[in-house]
């Protein structure tokens, strides 16, 4: 077989870039295809310019305690121009940045749409160039990693115009904040929005379908968030069933359905955040024979679809639809394909909402342990009996774990708080290396820090705690 | 023989207070004694209170910063006594939760000072009770705990007046910030003052006899933390040894000589913070053949002293003079006292330094390897290039990780940027659980976070860092 490339990456969001940044220190002759922007959606329209944003908002709502330090300040404000164009710059970094990273490992960069064909041993691609024109390149492997887009419901009005209706994308930059907003799904991307314009004063209303807000996380998280957000005066409507969304020139009407009742609520703008779809149309996956199910590409535990030499990784490949799992997958994927029989394709994945407060996890929840018919030991410690926390005057939140009855495993741990996204990877950590509660109650934790709070829920599950 | 107690406790800090709680959990009749205020010095005037300081302090200076998010103000300020009162407030809160958990678990406090005397199979205290008159207890095991205090040295007029010259604890409760101060050592304890008066607009130089600020520290860390602190306007003499210190009515003159020069520093007031020593006067310590040495009780993996039935533990057994290490070391000390044959004491100790940017670290340094004839991987990895740094506008510093090069065995890591002291929690759950570079390599750390850059720091001592 004459080909180009020992690998090929379409897409270049976390999972793309990062699968072809470790092919190439494999010594894999690489390429990547990118029909819009290097980074993908996370380095563009996602995780990292709305964390700009958030940062922003969370400051501002800061200004709020001052005096809590006793510190002062007269007239706070915020310039959301501004606000939203140090977003774009700090996306436009993180874009360059992959860029310099993809010419250091000496990785060509086709920028074009690609369709797949089959090839002669693998399939082969049709890159219809940016530039114009086409470009037909084969490769050993191809890694699709096309991504994802907001999943939208045209039939009940939830179809993004732009000027009424966002998507997570037009949320990021409008001219200004709007009055008043209602936010459609309460997943991480959905309340990460709320938070933000909330922060930043808007009147912001969230609808959920599911019986609780943040439905993926554990229970006692959920409620603990949706009164830490109503603290800050987000409203809630959960659960709410949208019947219809009607767009006017001045805002939206949305007529929803609270159990038996309805209600009809209006507002400036509507922010659509009910869950993705994968990328999969127009590659030519259906000819190739490629399964998909449920708009994601089905694989195998290595990215393999079943057609020789095409490998799909990412939120393509099905939840969670988390960077940190796209990569993961990828570079995993390729040392598959390295032949370094790498063994970590099941190592748990975190999931982060970078509300205030901040909500992490990792494994089950309470709920699922239960329902799988697990015995279980539950360990609670909130943050307001942390020395650090009061300190730091960050008393909101709590951690739990769980940890299985019988074997003393950490299965889970789910944490709600001041930056607790930055502490969830000792969880992370302990769970990968299958530590179990007497591991992590030998741990040393440095004091006074909120991770603390982690020892101690985990000597809290077998009642030795001590603060409590 | 007949006793009181089972266990009692003389002195209340972390480490006392700790053991205390466990031993009652574990069914021991428990009792503890206090001269001063319960939690020792961490809860009333170390850990806890300058932790309230320095948070004000960080957010004073963070209002520098507004315009970076978009955000402004005018006319920041603070109220130095309102700063101090949130700080003492803090303090007592602590000091109340521990006399709330010595009632909650039945330890009866004893509030006076003792001194041990020979008893009946094991020690006797003797204590001179704070209402007046004296009791004598007999308890089958008595564990020390009576912690350590400020270092001074008279003979070069290191010795603090309260007025002019200050240890940690006059520096917790000035009436004003000094318009210009000289901190003398830069350990932790020095670098933390210096960072929080700096914040607040005082003129600060640091004085340190050896050649690098923060002198346990990795020596990047302390080169980097130096350069961090001067960019906020810190002044250093490093190394400075100091000859003379003299104090007047407005202030102190300091003769310093910074290798063959001599130089002389006036402030109005200098922090002396040149290391601790251990209370082991008064106790009646040499008459039980106790065994002292530099200031602290020598002990056995246990904390047994060689009497029988008398225990040392904390910063009077020794450095590390850390909190997590005390109380690490009483519940260690307790469950050995109960039979239950704990395996733990050897389990590596973070530490920490809360100024702005922090540094925190376990394990060895670089040279520390080095000098052990170690065959090492060095990996690093900065926040400048990290996602989430960028993000939040928090990009100083770097993570730092030292693996064994035969085992792959992590043995050190070192930290140095915002938060880090909630990060290092990993690491040492890494170093715990005798983690190889492949378990950290393989963890999935959650995107976009700073902690990704502990990933990357694994990945790049093995060549396989991805964004650099």
């Amino acid at each position: 077989m004459a080909v180009d490339f020992d690998v090929l990456v379409i897409g270049s969001g976390p999972g793309g870039y990062v699968a072809a940044i470790r092919a190439a220190q494999l010594g894999l002759k690489t390429a990547i295809v990118e029909r819009e922007a290097l980074g993908g959606v996370c380095l563009n329209w996602g995780c990292i310019p709305t964390k700009a944003l958030l940062k922003s908002g969370e400051v501002y709502e800061s200004l709020d305690h001052l005096a809590d330090y006793g510190l002062s300040v007269e007239k706070r404000g915020f310039d959301f121009a501004k606000v939203v164009e140090r977003s774009r710059k700090v996306a436009a970094q993180l874009n360059g940045g992959v860029g310099y990273l993809m010419k250091k490992n000496k990785i060509e960069v086709i920028e074009g749409t690609a369709r797949l064909e089959k090839g002669e041993g693998a399939p082969k691609a049709i890159v219809a160039l940016k530039a114009g024109g086409e470009r037909t390149v084969q490769a050993k492997n191809v890694i699709l990693a096309t991504g994802a887009r907001a999943r939208t419901i045209p039939a009940v009005g939830l179809e993004p115009d732009g000027e009424r209706v966002w998507t997570y994308r037009e949320a990021m930059t409008p001219k200004a904040t709007p009055k008043s907003l209602i936010v459609i799904g309460s997943g991480a991307i959905g309340i990460e929005f709320a938070s933000f314009y909330r922060a930043l004063g808007s009147d912001v209303t969230v609808v959920e379908a599911l019986p609780r807000i943040l439905p993926v996380e554990d229970e006692e998280v959920s409620a603990a968030a949706k009164k830490a957000f109503e603290r800050r005066g987000l409203k809630f409507r959960v659960p709410a069933n949208v019947k219809k969304l009607t767009k006017s020139k001045t805002g939206v009407a949305i007529e929803i359905e609270v159990g038996d009742k309805a209600e009809t609520l209006e507002a400036e703008v509507a922010i659509v955040a009910v869950g993705i779809v994968g990328n999969v149309e127009n590659l030519g996956l259906e000819a190739l024979g490629v399964k998909i199910e449920k708009t994601h590409v089905v694989t195998d535990g290595h990215g393999g679809t079943g057609v020789p030499g095409l490998y799909a990784i990412g939120d393509l490949a099905g939840p969670p639809w988390l960077a940190h799992k796209a990569s993961h997958e990828g570079v995993h994927c390729v040392e598959h394909i390295a032949g370094l029989k790498p063994v970590n394709v099941n190592s748990p994945i975190p999931g982060c909402t970078y509300a205030n407060p901040q909500v992490a996890s990792v494994g089950v929840t309470e709920a699922q342990a239960k329902e799988a018919g697990r015995e279980i030991k539950v360990g609670r410690f909130p943050f307001k009996v942390n020395g650090k926390a009061i300190a730091a005057g960050e008393m909101e939140g709590f951690v739990k774990t769980i940890f299985d009855g019988k074997t003393g495993a950490l299965i889970g741990a789910h944490m709600i708080g001041h930056e607790v996204t930055e502490m969830i990877q000792g969880y992370v950590l302990a769970m990968t290396l299958e530590a179990t509660e007497a591991e992590l109650q030998a741990t040393v934790f440095a004091h006074p820090t909120m991770s603390e709070a982690m020892h101690e829920a985990s000597l809290d599950a077998y009642g030795k705690v001590i603060h409590l």
